[in-house]
């Protein structure tokens, strides 16, 4: 079976034409598919409208128990129910899932290292049969950054990692999976200043050098490390780019040597 | 196949120990189940620290833009994943779903007529089938008062509409249905200040004289409207109770004659 797991970020869910024509794009696609979705900044607004202050380190919410509340009422409800409606309105049975939903994404709290992330989960296992009876269902399953771990417990866990661990664990079963990452920018830029700039393609040995010479940085590393990890795991391709560069074919495409 | 339908009102939302020990219940029933949540006070609560003033007609919300966001993260995202998250710890396996996923529950925004409710949308169709497929799939759904137009629209609908629309349907569809209302009352009392006196059985009959004489009135009449809209449509009981009596097979008992 052939899938395509789209993880689109908070740039684009805070677009609304963006997002539209992202969700036009989805649906439209011929093959299975699996929608990833990011948080944007309407969790940080809301905790700011009730007082508080968002709390982030190296790119990473630092997530308390009331900001879990809130994400999880932001991305498990007003964006992702949104999502689905909106996929609904284009003729695809999209359904929203959270990790705790019929158990799709188990994940366990991350240890206290240098920071305390808080109720932040990082992924143990992805059921990828039960994304593939869905598919086979005619369902389009639509996952949030929001997990359990079994025990009664919801983690905030970050999308890019949910999508490459979903299409890892749709590869291992058997399936032909393409991953897209769907940002802001063409692709992996050489410099950043230069939209005309886009790395393609990128294997192990070119990522190697692009992060020992600074080219590669920020929240760009954990992103590449997720495609690769993804690479390694048997996924087929790993696309990251904007929606129109994705479309036409190009942007950055991550490959295994 | 036989199924139960429980719906937990918003007073055992509200109690921890109680939503547990509803969660408990629920999770022990023998038969394929499916649980109906409604929204709480927490909705409410964010209303209120968002600085906005929670609008009620006739125990009804009246649910403009901005309060339809709060409700969908309240009840499609808060409470729902928190429900999931905990009968996933109980070994159930859930399913968080508002009507827009797998197009469970779609909605019509409803007319507006002496009171504009806004955003609230009133049940054209559940989708029984795939609520059957989910269950014969080992899979538990939880529904909760979201639901959409099937135009990218999300509504808020009543819980207990939901649950007797679904368990309608169900029924439609062959199944031997048991609608519960799980609330904080022993039952439908003759005399609201005596938990002695729970009326049961309730026939068509019966009910006309307890509306007559103001015996039932206010919230209750739409739980009983649509506990006997069900019994007509061939569901097979109606009970309404608290969690004791419900699990010691008293509280009032709804029947078609």
């Amino acid at each position: 079976m052939q899938v395509t797991v789209l993880k689109v970020g908070g740039n684009v869910l805070n677009n609304p034409p963006l997002l539209s024509a992202a969700l036009d794009y989805f649906a439209g696609l011929s093959e299975a598919a699996i929608l990833v979705h990011g948080g944007g900044r309407r969790a940080s607004e809301i905790l700011r409208e009730m007082g508080r202050e968002p709390v982030m380190v190296g790119g990473r919410r630092v997530t308390d128990a009331p900001t879990l509340e809130i994400v999880t009422m932001v991305y498990a409800g007003g964006i992702n129910k949104q999502v689905v409606a909106d996929l609904q309105s284009r003729g695809c049975n999209a359904i929203g899932l959270s990790g705790a939903d019929a158990g799709a994404v188990q994940a366990k709290k991350r240890a206290v290292g240098d920071v305390d992330y808080g109720f932040a989960g990082d992924v143990v296992a992805v059921d990828a049969e039960r994304l593939l009876q869905f598919l086979k269902a005619d369902l389009t399953p639509v996952l949030c950054p929001i997990t359990h771990d079994g025990k009664g417990q919801l983690l905030n866990t970050n999308a890019d990692t949910i999508a490459s661990e979903a299409a890892t664990a749709l590869a291992r079963r058997g399936a032909e999976v393409s991953l897209r990452y769907c940002f802001e920018l063409p692709g992996v830029l050489r410099d950043i200043n230069d939209p005309t700039s886009v790395l393609s393609p990128i294997t192990p040995a070119v990522y190697r050098d692009l992060r020992s010479d600074g080219t590669v940085a920020g929240g760009m590393i954990p992103k590449l490390d997720n495609a690769f990890n993804a690479i390694s795991a048997g996924v087929q391709e790993v696309i990251i780019a904007d929606l129109d560069h994705m479309k036409s074919g190009s942007g950055t495409r991550i490959i295994g040597h």
